[in-house]
């Protein structure tokens, strides 16, 4: 038990700027009070998950929706603030330009331009001192036809190795794949495979990001994971959940029991380091932002907790005698443990309070920024 | 021969006066050259589908989109132009109060607002003459026990009984059914038995509509078809396609072989009159949206033909011997039948030009309208 | 509690004779040992499981595999061995007429013959003392065109009507529905839908049942279940477990959070009682079939502990006050409830072993069978 | 159009020795007439193919199913026929030893025996001349828990390597990778990425097989092809068409506008040469074997001669200037053709019968060996 505790205490789970503003569907972005309005008032409100959660103590940035004229004063105001810049994403896809691609783009200038942006993505993360730059990109086709697959490949190859090139030292980028969505009927990186083939060819400093919501229906998203694992490439996550497809619940939410086979095969592959980043990357359309990460964070933390409460060394042995029902009992035994008292006890021994939602809810936070946050735009997908 | 030209003339295919304005993905909505700022712009576009098909002789109107103040004179502007007002859609999603649901939402306040806007869409079919009403509720939940699954459906049903009982005379809606998007946990009315219980406890003024899109993977939406018809419930069609969710392409874009087959079980199950009303329901997202609609026209007509073409004999007889792959190939053998140059003499023979594409393109109706309609703002979603 | 542990104490749920004996995939069916060799050896078996968690009171046969010349004396023989006869299920694809379908066969001849072995399974019925007859037909069609959908379901229909009109007193029974396999295109009865309609038009005896392996991807069985359960048609489940396509695996198993949320829909409806039957229908191919079902019937028995468990209450509070994450947390509050240790409490209580897994393990039992039953013919699909 | 036709008498498509026996699903393998008895008499069957289609000269063997004590002898008699050996398929899944898996099998001895197994099918190769061993494995585990997915790939990546280093000069092996069935929870090689991963790490004797009927839902078959053939790792394809999971239908049953998209990415990527070898691999459960293979290879030509007629300079025009729609028709225009008068001509020119499924009915071949083939066992799977 005090190795799990350990185990606990270094867990660290990153939370996107992003998911601090208003997000919706394509049917109505829904506005909510207290909603930041620009980044540093996001940094604020991913302080106060960390504050009450203890392990969530760095914000991705989103390019270009927090650019900012001095990113080294938006680093020290989230040092101030009790938390650091994770990762840069560079976001290319909401210019008139992208309507047919970016980095995929038929047209040379296109790709140009989508290129310099994550070229500049990476001299933020030199301004800020991130180490890791994600690149998901919104391109593909709605009709067969529409563009070459295979050009595009080429197109996408091109622009990559030249951002992988511009890495400095310690730093690397992610690939993300997505199944659909925006693109309809081919999205140029699609699946892990993908993603994967992309990284090998470039080298170490290119790795995968697995989006949790990014997959075709039936996918075991644990296979992944381990397999990326044996391979050196899992870069990290992107956590949330879904019932159908890309619906970026709170992860935990829809499933549960997937949430903690995949932090499973996490930390039997040897993935808990620093070397795997958990991010989380929801839209909490209807529900609370800061509460809505909150209760992410735990849900992530709890099947940490039940992932490193299976009994390794009994499952092995029930593995290599065969016993199908013995072995899928001792999994099933941590998972149906409750460990909410143990992470309760590790909170109130790191002081802070044991339930971090109800804290949250007596802080007086959200009442304040509610009043505080009158007037200006607020901040979402393209503010 | 012969009777299937004249069942190709008496064909009708609606278009959505939304259609022609701007659409995206929550991502991004791309603005295009030309398009319509208020509802008389949409029916001159719509018009223009017409002209060159000759068979989309109706325009669905979408309220609040389409909000007037005088609905006769739209009516009347519509008829000027070439064209008829067609059904009237109810949209209750893009009002903050519309956050948990409208109909079905746990405050009966809200439940009050949005049924009374059904009933107001009611009214502006009486000032319209349309005769068909179309609801789709976005309404569901996010989150297991965020609402109760089944109070919702007595709600549902409260506010249905009530706009079923305000029709008038030679009116009817359609309940249309989704699977998900924009709720992703429980949507109220899911899928096409949910929608058909309902309306069959209503009356025969309540039928179902198939939207092609809003069906889970692999599900046979020809069935579904041929079921509805059986019980006399099959009201309409949203025609549109797609790979993966409601990706809402062009109708035929996706599985052509698919909307065949569907096309089939209509006309077999005595469906290819006006009692079923074929709309479409797309989003051109990246292609030009007349041209779509021109398109979709096109690829419905083209599966027409094709199905009637069918020889119901031979296939019938086949089917009785049990001999499978002969009845198959009856089937097969009119899909791969290339139509188009039926189709082309058709439209000759009804004073069109055979290719609508082509003779749309040459008319410079795009460049005079991408000239006239600078400022102001283009519809949309929203707008 | 004790509210709960009285509802745990009426619960039963029943066993499928066939899941005794072997069982496989298209690919393999592997032998295991002490497998029964006829009905009296299956109800043998069926007895050890209800022994052990003493809630699995009755086993479910199949018609023709557990065809027996004297049915009072199988029975008796159940009755002495501490179960009864369930529901009779009618197995009506197994034969070389049945190829192209069976009740929906374009031959009359094979139609009749069909139904004639539904009617022989009510006399089965009167002969055993079983009220429910469960209906599954594999028919339907494997290419576009082999048969006309329609007319199939006029058949369906023809026959369903004359079992209907022989049940007697007390009698009914439930129509299955699955999206496909062993038919490949189009299913006669695919989705609820289809199954609610008939038993609709046919009465009060004719009621749904749900399946849990056989839905398309990302449908929302808990919503189905509050749904019929609303309009009175829901007859029972045939549990199991999957994360593809009809996998039969052990109910639990795959997702165990939504097993969970079909259970608080079921208690939530009315539906915790002895109309609704609650019963497995699983394949072990793999693993040992006696323990394979009393982990089964665990796990339902600790998902229905657990939807026990939820505070209505509060959720109904939290549900009318619009708070999405409130509500959601009261539903997971309960479900991230460990109730291990109530239930071996309840067991204990009843004088049964608090771990039945552990303790059929000790029963020398399996030693028995295996040593016993050698020689003879296997049971099986098709034995 | 002379370009064209050369190109179609260039095709090659290569038949399963499997498909002339018995199959079926879990619930029932329908016995047909005439069905062979061994493989000499399957190799007269698939003589029979190539007869009537002239672009059927090579046939698949599965071992053990095709086990003779005369390899030379078989592929003799093959030549008498006038066909070819082609792929020898190493089947290691119908042991009881391979209950937990082959090559990834816990216990090393099973792992021993399963390799053995594939490199006695290397031995087949060098005796019958064949240049292609395909590897499916239906490796894999039902419960989460069961066996070690990582370690498992260990295992395979073993076994593989020593299979790797036995073939000779000019001998390949295919991988063949598949989501699920007959495991259910995870499978050992699941998608393309885990087979293009061992064999990039292989080399190049080493190569992916596509089985159209092995994705998830939603998958993009045709991008795979497009990126394998661009990485120089599509090795060939296992042709079959589905609507669920892999159905085993006649390929271009069930979607035949995708089997169009896959032959077009075939081509533009220069996969149209004796390197991607065209295998079909399917099951004809209720229709005759010998015509459900002589339709489902001219599916596979007509799909190639659409595919063929594609303008590529119209396309690549329209694709260059973002003309969506127009690159969108040029791909539809050649899929919209009907290419049957042009594949009677063809087929005239080369001195067959325009009309195969005809002249093969006219035959008597299959009154032939219904009335010859009485007696003996029938094959099948497993026999």
């Amino acid at each position: 038990m005090t190795d799990i505790k350990a185990a606990l205490r270094s867990q660290r789970i990153e939370t996107p700027s992003w998911a601090y503003g208003n997000s919706g569907t394509r049917f109505k972005v829904f506005a909510q009070q207290g909603v930041p309005r620009d980044p540093y008032e996001k940094l604020a409100d991913a302080a106060q998950v960390h504050a009450y959660t203890g392990i969530a103590p760095t914000v991705a940035l989103h390019i270009p929706w927090d650019k900012v004229d001095d990113y080294a004063d938006l680093a020290r105001h989230a040092g101030e603030a009790g938390v650091r810049i994770g990762a840069i994403n560079s976001n290319v896809f909401q210019d008139d330009d992208y309507k047919l691609g970016s980095v995929t783009h038929p047209d040379a200038r296109v790709r140009r331009k989508a290129t310099d942006h994550l070229l500049e993505c990476v001299d933020i993360m030199d301004a800020t001192g991130s180490d890791t730059l994600k690149l998901w990109f919104s391109d593909g086709i709605n009709y067969p036809g529409q563009d070459d697959i295979r050009s595009r490949q080429d197109r996408l190859a091109e622009s990559l190795a030249e951002v992988y090139d511009r890495l400095g030292e310690g730093q690397r980028f992610l690939l993300e794949y997505k199944l659909f969505e925006p693109a309809f009927y081919a999205t140029d990186v699609p699946d892990w495979g993908t993603a994967y083939a992309h990284c090998v060819k470039l080298g170490p400093k290119a790795q995968v990001v697995v989006d949790t919501g990014h997959h075709a229906p039936g996918t075991n998203i644990e296979f992944i994971v381990a397999f990326l694992l044996r391979e050196g490439k899992l870069g990290g996550f992107d956590f949330n959940s879904r019932f159908y497809a890309d619906d970026d619940l709170m992860v935990g939410a829809a499933d549960p029991f997937q949430l903690f086979r995949i932090m499973y095969e996490v930390i039997r592959g040897g993935g808990f380091t620093d070397e795997v980043a958990f991010m989380l990357d929801q839209c909490h359309n209807i529900e609370p932002k800061i509460p809505g990460q909150i209760r992410s964070v735990m849900n992530v933390q709890e099947a940490t907790a039940k992932a490193l409460l299976v009994d390794r060394d009994a499952l092995s042995a029930a593995q290599r005698e065969g016993d199908v029902l013995g072995a899928n009992a001792v999994l099933m035994d941590a998972y149906n443990t409750d460990v909410r008292p143990l992470l309760a006890e590790l909170r109130e021994e790191q002081g802070l309070a044991p339930d971090p939602m109800a804290a949250y809810a007596k802080s007086g936070y959200f009442e304040k920024i509610a009043a505080e946050r009158v007037g200006g735009q607020q901040a979402g997908w393209g503010a």
